[in-house]
Parts: structure tokens; C-alpha cells; sequence
């Protein structure tokens, strides 16, 4: 009876204050800069308390909370899509952007500029319903693999930011996604990945429709795009959808710069993170020369804008979710 | 002492068990359908349980949540703003709207068709930042009374429905608006109203901008409409931003249609309700030929799709949150 009496006490005594509760930071100022800003801004009786309902924190997805190279890993998805629809409809491939897209002939597609992407785009990205769309997301993400290190792409999400995202919660943080990346395309897998449900998932989206197919409706997505939630769109998405000021932001290029100075801008206590790509060992090496994730401004101006600048190498003692 | 032991019981008795949670609903269909719905998709051992995260409830505002004649609240705001920038600076009425807009002729208005009311929206709703836009409004709010009942524009919200919204959410349903309304003009008073926080409030948005003022970034309410949250842009706006479907939906007019069916036609235990103003005493009695809030679809179709038609006269025993 004692014994049971005394695993009684030990089951409720709250361990979490000793563990540390991000594991795959080593210990640096980026680390510490952190977890010292969240224990101030959730200190009742700390000058920097900020209320529950305000502790908003964002993040941009690609380079920021899964890896980005060599290309984008939806535009990877939207080339296998092409060769797969392909299959069954050649007819499809109607122009030289797309039947480079269908043979993952990435340069090609590159020289062919904006409109050669949007080609791409619309084609992989359209022409079904939302639902039929993301099970073939799904499908995707089941069986694909990345060139280069052979996980699955929805394994290559960041360990040491998956922790960052729980520990934001455990402090009654609500975190949300704000990327460049498709809106459909991340919720597939952003709920299971970093445990961000729909509704905190802000992005880029297309036109969509609402039709009725033998008397029961169904949302299509059509060609085009609505809105690029990229650069000045981030903060605007933002206030038009939280309607709240973050007081977190992280991010990894200069399409950030916009989300992390609308937040850090703000009143009170505040914080943006920028994730720079220094490990071409353990994951990739890039920044101010890179045509994916390019980071300039953030190099330059973050640091005096009390930004904390995320050095991979030295920072993360770990990279992938998916791979110690 | 043993006083203080049963006072110490009863006040852990779960009494909202036996209190009426709708209180202002008279007993009819038309509650005894909304309490055995919600009873039905919240009881864990029922074949019609929805888990929390899925029990999603969607309501339109003008008319279904709060009052609507003689015309929405917000063209009123519009008028007064109209006439009070121009008590700054008269040039800015520059056209025959805007000038019957500032003296209230609303008839002149309507004459004027879609382009008249585009202008009075965009001269009285843009051109400052969201912040000094949305303290405008809450100026307004406090101090502008409704024509006929005299009565705080913010307390002619509907009783009932503030029980029906603090009900869903004791039932973990998470309640949100999604109106034809202007997202910015709503935020202001929809949290107090009724406890709706900004990020659960979908609406009409107008184009913003990011702007720099003297190197502070700021957020401009600019001319143009981005975006129509009615008809077929309400399952539109929902799957965009929420992601979900709702299983609950509440409107009014057949700019709601779409959402009902939306919401309706998904698998599994759903409710559509329909406000039908029938009460020409307390509030307004209008449905087909009213040029606000017009309900013909509705009517006609609504029953066969199982949707609740309330029939305010007969089912609320109280209208307004202000008066008895
Ligand atoms: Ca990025
Ligand atoms: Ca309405």
C-alpha cells in the first residue's frame, strides 16, 4: 500500500518541469533565446505574461519545418502527378512545360519561368474535387521517396521544430501554418506530422468551385490561382484569417521577412526564428545565393531586429523526424 | 458542518443537467429537433457520436444572429461613416452615392444599383489601417441607436441564439460566423456578442496592403472587394479556411442555401436551421419578397432536406440580448 501511495505522489508530480522539452537542440543561445521567451510570456506573475487567447505562433512550412531541397517537395508531387495522370491521358501533356514536368525534367520546366509553373501547377492541382485531390496527396506521400536520402518526404519534417511546435502547446500555445506551399496539399499530412489540424493551416490556394455532381455537391478545385500566401501575402493571410498579431514566427527565407516583422513589430514580448540552412552534412548548406529558400534580408537585418538565427549545424543535434 | 458537507455536494451536482440550456426557446419542434441533435452527436456510446474536432457548427450573422431591417447594420455604419469623414473633408463626397450615403437616402442608394453601394463600401471602408478602421466601428457601436427600437445595434442580437452558440460550445463544438459581412466590422463585436473569437470569424473582406509608416509596418484597409462570403462562397470560404465540414449550419436568407446543403450533405448525423422572421410584433416578418434577406429556396426545398425552419414567432420566447 505504501508503495502504491507513493506512485500515486510520483504519476502526479510534474516530471515535464525537469525533462528538458527540446531534446534535439543542443544547448546554444538559439535554445536558450527560446525557451526563456515562452517561460516569460507564460509567467502569471512575469511583467511579459501574455494570455492564452493571444499566444499565437506561426510557421512557415517548406525549409521551416520539413526540408525544401532539391526543389520543393510538392513540385515534386505535381510532376509524379503529371507522369501518373499521363498515363492514362497522354493528351494532357499539351504543352513543353508539362511533358518536361511529366519526365521530372526540373530544368527545363525552370527556363520555362513563371507561366511554365503555373502550367504545371494548374495541371497536377486541378480537375478534381478537393477530396479526390488529397487522397492522391495521400497516396503519394505513401509511397514516394526523396532522391537523395530515400525517406519518405513526410518523414523529412524537422525533429528539433516538431518539438518546438509540441512544447508552444503544452504552453496553451495554438500554433498554425502560414506558408507558400498549397493550402490542400499540406493539410494531407500536417495534422499527423506537427499536430496542426485544418483549420491552423494557412496557404497558397487555387480558384475552387462548388458544383453539384447528380444532385450532391462537391467542391472542385479549378485552374488559377487565388491567392500566393508568400512575402507581404503572409502577414495579410494572417490578419484576414487569425485577425490576431503573432507573437511567434518562424520561418527560413526572405518570403518570411513580412511574417516576422509584422510579428515581432507588435507590442510586448515577441519572437521570430529563422532556420538557417548551414549543415550540408547532415541536410543542406544554402542561403543568399539559393533559387529555393533564398535568405538575404533576414541575414542582414534580423539580427538587429533581436531575431533568433537558428544555425542547423550547431543548433540541431538531430535533423529528421524520420532518421537519427 | 454538515451544512457546509451537502452545500459541498450539491455544488459538484451537475445541475445544467436539468436546466433548460435554451431557455429562450420556446418548447416546440423546433428546439426538441436542435436538443436531440446535439444530445445524439455528443452521447459516446450513440451511433451518431462525432468526435470534438469534428463538431463543427457555422452561422451567418445578419438576420440569423442578430436583427437585419430595415437594412443591414453595416450599410448604416457605412452612411454614418460616410457622414462623418465628410465633416472632416466634403470633397470626398464625390459622386451622387456618396452624397445621398452621407445623408442617409438610402432609396437614392439602391437606385444606384451595385455600383452605388461598391462606392459607399470602399469610401467608407477603406483608406486606413484595419486598427483605426475597426476603433470606428466601436465608436459607432456605442454610440448609434437602431431607428425603430432604439436600442444599441449590438443588442439586437438574437437571446435564443447566444443560448444556442453557449450551448454547442459546452458541447465541445467549436461555433463559428461566416457571413456575408464585413469580416473587420464583425470582429470588433462578435467576441463580446457572442464569445466568437476573430480567428472563428469568416466574412466579405475587402483588399488590404502591407505598408511601411516611418519603418512600422502597418496593415491598410484598401478599395476593392477580395472576396464575397455569400451563396456559393460560404462552402467556398469554409473548406478553404476551416477544412472541415460543419455539421451544424444556421442562416436565414438563401445566401445560406449553399452552406445548409453543404453542411447537410455530408455523411453522418447533420442539422441545417433555417431563422424564418415571422414575428411582425417583436422584430420583422419577412421572407420571398424581401430585397434583405430574401428566403424563397429555403423554404421550398429546406423541409425535404430535413433542415429545422424556426419559425421565430411561434419558437423564441424572447428576441433581443437588450430588451425583454
Ligand atoms: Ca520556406
Ligand atoms: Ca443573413
Amino acid at each position: 500500500m505504501r508503495y502504491a501511495a507513493l506512485a500515486a505522489v510520483l504519476s502526479c508530480t510534474p516530471l515535464t518541469l525537469f525533462a528538458d522539452p527540446l531534446p534535439s537542440w543542443n544547448d546554444s543561445d538559439s535554445k536558450n533565446t527560446i525557451i526563456e521567451f515562452i517561460g516569460n510570456v507564460t509567467d502569471p506573475r512575469g511583467p511579459n505574461y501574455v494570455t492564452p487567447a493571444d499566444r499565437i505562433a506561426v510557421f512557415d512550412n517548406d525549409g521551416t519545418l520539413w526540408a525544401e531541397q532539391p526543389v520543393y517537395f510538392q513540385f515534386i508531387f505535381a510532376m509524379d502527378q503529371l507522369a501518373e495522370l499521363a498515363a492514362q491521358d497522354p493528351s494532357i501533356l499539351s504543352t513543353p512545360a508539362l511533358k518536361a514536368a511529366a519526365e521530372g525534367d526540373l530544368q527545363t520546366i525552370l527556363e520555362g519561368g513563371h507561366d511554365a509553373l503555373i502550367e504545371v501547377v494548374n495541371a497536377s492541382h486541378s480537375g478534381s474535387s478537393v477530396e479526390v485531390f488529397q487522397a492522391s496527396v495521400a497516396d503519394w506521400l505513401g509511397t514516394a521517396r526523396h532522391p537523395e536520402t530515400d525517406l519518405p518526404y513526410d518523414q523529412m519534417t524537422y525533429q528539433p521544430m516538431v518539438e518546438l511546435l509540441r512544447y508552444l502547446r503544452d504552453k496553451d500555445f495554438k500554433t498554425y501554418i502560414v506558408s507558400g506551399g498549397g493550402l490542400h496539399f499540406m493539410r494531407v499530412f500536417a495534422e499527423q506530422a506537427y499536430g496542426i489540424p485544418p483549420e491552423q493551416i494557412l496557404g497558397t490556394y487555387g480558384e475552387t468551385t462548388y458544383d453539384s455532381v447528380d444532385g450532391t455537391p462537391v467542391i472542385n478545385k479549378a485552374p488559377g490561382i487565388a491567392f500566393i500566401d508568400d512575402k507581404e501575402g503572409k502577414p495579410i493571410n494572417i490578419e484576414r484569417t487569425i485577425g490576431k498579431r503573432p507573437i511567434f514566427a518562424g520561418g527560413n527565407s526572405d518570403g518570411d521577412f513580412a511574417m516576422l516583422e509584422w510579428t515581432t513589430a507588435g507590442d510586448g514580448p515577441r519572437l521570430g526564428v529563422l532556420i538557417h540552412h548551414t549543415d550540408a552534412d547532415r541536410e543542406w548548406a544554402y542561403d543568399r545565393e539559393s533559387p529555393i529558400g533564398r535568405l538575404v534580408d533576414g541575414l542582414d537585418k534580423g539580427p538587429d531586429m533581436g531575431w533568433v538565427i537558428v544555425d542547423m549545424a550547431n543548433d540541431w543535434s538531430r535533423i529528421y523526424t524520420g532518421a537519427n
